[in-house]
């Protein structure tokens, strides 16, 4: 039988993701395997965490990538932080905030939720509100909300649950390396994210961080942690010390992937890589406006790296993404549950937020409406 | 900073894995990333499950690797399949035996153990005779014990175990690809194994396969998965059928290496991939003789792929290990838990296992020595 691999068409990845990858981290992924307790590897680990705080504006001693993907790192925040009987305050304003209330609902948690139009943001003020009547454990929202494009005031909800003594969890899957992330400064406790967004390597790691006051909730935990796999009280013994403990063989070429990724986005220097997706963003939204394409998110709350794009009316837009992706080889996403069929979602993450990009996409575009 | 990816050191991996990887691997890897719900990565999707049944011996539609490392396929395992109450026999005569019992502890079973002596296999006449007074939901085991280089009579205990209706979950991370897997022969109800063993890919994926009976126990919960991102009832509608459902985002260039693993070992042939196996244990043993070194596994138990040996009287094990990494650039890895510093483990798993792989170790360890 042939091999498949031998036929991939390179793609133009214009989707919610996984992003373009830039070529070094390609080869990055290529280098030689090594062991997972190799004194070379492990160095590669600690620097790896640097780069990690570094991204994240965190001091956060426990900073490391789990050995899966995004989603993993929400399954990581909740299941290490919550037990039976835990009181979670979840804000959703699209699918993934949806998704946290279920993960941490299987959990035993109970979920209150305060549920906002998707497509508009969260709004502080009724959050205030309802923090003054109820009290909990831990408060949980999306950053970037790439079902809907929406980016939500994530430093103005840390200021309200700073006050509570709640723990908060931030899901920065989508927005880490597109749009500032200041953790610290958000008051926030744990905060997760993915390598195949605006980190622009392939899908396979979680970046994570806790707190001090996450940790110490872990630590005093009455019950083990239900998840072995993702046991941070097991893990950090391996991401820390003197001597490592062998917990799970972790993805060492994948690693290598994310070192590289960091690597490549930390030389660009943040300020200038937030300015390049601001731009591109400005670029694309120009080119929508001339072929008649408005966007579904009001523009004060618009992600640069993720465009949520009304489908014009009688456009069939399942044809034109196949025709983009088949004619043209450049993949945009579809909408998710309620916004199936209403919107298209344009990514603009990392590598992919380039001028030539843009225009590849907004010259195909032209051509299939 | 220079960038550390720059001086890897190329290692020969003889530890307990991750073990040598293919080139043709590595260049896998490195091919351009595809979205995950691109039709052509789902033809890739599909050819690598049939790779899976066709490695494992099994018909099981439901056979797909899971994205995280071989411990994830342990967890997926029971998690799938415990429900609160549960009652769970592990058969147990090494580390990993140890770790499914925390696994499936964590999750609510009533967990039971019948524990042998490291170093020895699980004895049939003696879980036969526990069969009789005990009735449980879940029995596991594993075939290959990493930690002693022991393997299991998984057939026999299979024999047992179908007698009773238990689910009869086989840890397969060390075995599949380097000795005969036979899944459903063994009347296996959840098979799971990783990719850095035998399959010579890096660690990142878990290969599980489960029966028609252990999805009838997941489909008849009474509760939720309590792990959203391992939950197979969600997972299944991304891999099978016409409409295929995000779940996560897929661990798409990792997938693209274990396809390429696949490939290669299926164009080898199973028969021969297992006689190279054997070959080259043999060839090892040989060599450990003539310095001295003797097996801590009785020749009928030892697996040819992991080679446990007893530490020569006298002699530094650690300071080996390191001169072996550093001067040599060959890993062998150390004994966990009870075993630590009493034996080494040598792998002979995949790729690794080739003549001048065990004629470099052996003349590297007859300088060390």
């Amino acid at each position: 039988m042939a091999n498949l691999l031998d036929h991939i068409q390179p793609t133009l990845l214009m989707g919610p993701g996984p992003s373009c990858v830039y070529q070094e981290v390609y080869a990055a992924m290529a280098k030689p395997t090594l062991g997972h307790l190799d004194p070379y590897f492990i160095r590669i680990m600690d620097a790896i965490k640097v780069q990690l705080r570094t991204v994240m504006n965190t001091k956060n001693e426990l900073t490391l990538p789990m050995s899966g993907t995004g989603s993993a790192g929400m399954e990581t925040a909740f299941v290490n932080l919550v037990e039976k009987g835990d009181r979670v305050l979840v804000l959703i304003n699209g699918v993934f905030g949806k998704r946290m209330q279920d993960v941490a609902s299987r959990l035993g948690a109970e979920v209150d939720v305060l549920e906002f139009e998707w497509g508009t943001p969260v709004l502080p003020e009724v959050v205030a509100e309802h923090l003054k009547k109820s009290s909990y454990d831990i408060v949980g929202i999306i950053h970037a909300e790439t079902s809907t494009g929406v980016r939500n005031p994530v430093q103005e909800i840390g200021d309200l649950v700073a006050k509570t003594g709640a723990l908060y969890v931030v899901d920065c899957v989508t927005s880490l390396g597109g749009i500032p992330v200041t953790m610290d400064s958000w008051h926030c406790d744990v905060l997760y994210s993915g390598t195949q967004k605006c980190l622009s390597c392939p899908p396979g790691l979680s970046p994570v961080s806790f707190s001090d006051k996450a940790l110490e909730k872990l630590k005093k935990r009455k019950t083990k942690v239900p998840n072995w796999y993702l046991d941070l009280s097991l893990i950090m013994n391996y991401w820390e010390g003197h001597t490592r403990a062998y917990h799970h063989t972790a993805p060492i070429n994948m690693l290598y992937g994310l070192y590289q990724a960091l690597d490549m986005v930390l030389a660009e220097g943040l300020p200038a890589v937030f300015k390049r997706h601001e731009e591109m963003h400005q670029l694309l939204a120009k080119g929508l406006e001339n072929l008649g394409i408005s966007f579904y998110v009001a523009p004060e709350y618009r992600l640069p790296q993720l465009n949520a794009v009304t489908i014009p009316a009688g456009v069939d837009e399942a044809a034109v993404r196949s025709r983009l992706l088949d004619e043209f080889h450049i993949e945009i996403g579809s909408g998710l549950g309620p916004l199936a069929g209403k919107i298209w979602r344009i990514g603009l993450m990392g590598h992919t937020a380039r001028p030539e990009n843009v225009e590849r996409l907004l010259a195909a575009l032209k051509k299939c409406l």
